[in-house]
């Protein structure tokens, strides 16, 4: 039996996946994985989510080069939940060049964004 | 407009919630919460999910007294993901007894336990 049978997959055949960096403690994303996601996050030794927009395997950091490298991999008690520790190359986790996807906070009302752009996203992104 | 309609709710109506320890940085639970839920973590100031076992709001702590105390809502870039940073109340936040929910952790290929029970679920859970 392998390691990913204990894994209680839901009906899209996937499982929610939180980065958090493994030094800072900070959590960077939550994102998605299917099989084939967290073979290859294992074997590759780096993270690979399941982009449910793209419909594809998604290297974090293919195209940005913020790989996040793995250091553990963790199961929650219901065996549906995964998180993942790992070191964020570049600093820079989200796709709008935060430092992490969570810089939205709520204060009173409303949310504001609480952490800055750490570089634009069309510097991250050049063709 | 309220700061629950900026949330990319699921077809369920749901999102997926983590709650970090606010002082260690340990990622506890990943759980799920509809707008009534959110709506009463947010009053209340605790976190309070939607139990899917159970179709009903689960203010987390009602039987164990294992409180979450709310200290920062946070949203992701996408807007379909929460992060509550949470004073953990007793220390324990998983109804194993475990600290928290993401105990068992990736050895090779087989998940092992590699945090302890701190206390029996029958003694969290008298009747």
């Amino acid at each position: 039996m392998s390691w990913l049978d204990a894994i209680k997959w839901n009906t899209d055949g996937l499982v929610p996946v939180i980065a958090q960096e493994a030094t800072t403690g900070k959590v960077l994303t939550l994102a998605w994985a299917n099989r084939a996601a967290l073979t290859a996050t294992q074997q590759e030794n780096r993270a690979v989510y399941w982009s449910r927009s793209r419909q594809k395997l998604w290297r974090k950091g293919e195209e940005s080069g913020h790989v996040q490298r793995l250091k553990e991999i963790r199961l929650d008690c219901d065996n549906d939940a995964v998180l993942l520790l790992v070191e964020q190359v570049g600093g820079i986790a989200c796709h709008t060049g935060h430092e992490r996807c969570f810089y939205q906070k709520l204060q009173g009302d409303r949310w504001v964004d609480a952490e800055p752009v750490l570089k634009r996203p069309d510097e991250i992104y050049r063709k």
